[in-house]
């Protein structure tokens, strides 16, 4: 899938009109480099840094939060599917850790992560569009393998997948929002698999 | 012990000056005021909301880190020691239950657990010094509740106090700071217990 989450897309276009994909790069990258300047988002300041019109703007981008919710969203990706046919501990564990890694280190700067943790807890409604655009479409693939394990009798017949989900990522919001650790330190990680280790065997069958 | 989380105190004091107390009182007072109105803290804002000179401040508060983290502080407590010698599950499940419905609804408002995300996301030495002087102190009922049921070998030996309590914490973070949901709400309330069943289960013995 493009870095870029696609919004509701116009059908039509006027010759000359530049593409809506080109105008929401344009849009997005000035969203992003507001927010990571620490400045506050406007449709003035995002008119002014893209070059966009103020029409376009809205015609793309009704509503601002949706717009902010994007922007803090490009560069992560809807993780693929988790093969359910092998060994189902090991292939959750290696989605975690390699997502969690990515979002620590690479494609996903830890900076950008504290700053969309800022936006949301100044801004429910951000972050209730956020939740639903963005961060529980992400959670589908680990939640499937859950449920796929549960199914198969892999994972005990009546767990709650979503609130499993709840349990695994919390450990590792906890580290960076509470203890301030970052995901790609070894001790952090250790912990966090030590934790996943106790959640992982609650959710065995015959306890 | 006090609402007031005491910092270093001096030993002599002058006849006629305010006593440490009713100083620290009025500068958390002008702190969190001020934090609560999402003002930027400053020293020459503390004072001048204060009515506290810039000596005074200085030298109770050589740090405005300290002072804030202080300041976030103000209406919770160290949780009392939990017993161990009944139903663990059962007090540790209480404790927590009681811990978050007080930290959602009643002494300690969820806007001003929002605003300490903020203001730590922000800020990671004032985030290192929130963990080490407040939230770290915090954990220790829980903590040792845990290392007490893994020496009577109600939970398994080899566990880490530690990553198990970042396991059972994180599922609350998680509700406030990513759906954006209040622990106050009967839906997150089922969630957290759900997810805290498996983490419970998953410290049990001979698994």
């Amino acid at each position: 899938m493009s870095a870029f989450p696609a919004p509701v897309r116009t059908t039509h276009r006027g010759p000359g009109r530049p593409r809506n994909d080109e105008l929401d790069g344009q849009v997005l990258t000035a969203v992003l480099e507001l927010i990571d300047e620490q400045e506050d988002v406007t449709a003035a300041r995002i008119v002014q840094r893209s070059g966009v019109s103020r029409a376009a703007l809205y015609r793309r981008w009704p509503a601002l939060t949706t717009l902010i919710a994007a922007a803090l969203d490009v560069g992560r990706e809807v993780p693929p599917a988790i093969p359910t046919d092998g060994n189902l501990r090991g292939a959750i564990f290696s989605a975690l850790f390699g997502a969690t890694a990515e979002a620590g280190v690479t494609d996903y700067p830890e900076e950008r992560f504290r700053q969309r943790i800022r936006l949301v807890m100044a801004d429910r409604e951000l972050q209730k569009a956020y939740w639903s655009s963005h961060v529980a479409r992400r959670r589908i693939p680990i939640e499937a393998a859950l449920r796929s394990g549960i199914e198969q009798g892999i994972l005990r017949h009546d767990l709650d997948a979503e609130a499993c989900f709840d349990l695994i990522a919390g450990v590792f919001y906890y580290q960076i929002v509470v203890r301030g650790d970052r995901l790609d330190d070894d001790r952090t990680r250790e912990r966090c698999r030590a934790a996943l280790d106790v959640a992982w065997l609650g959710m065995q069958p015959n306890n």
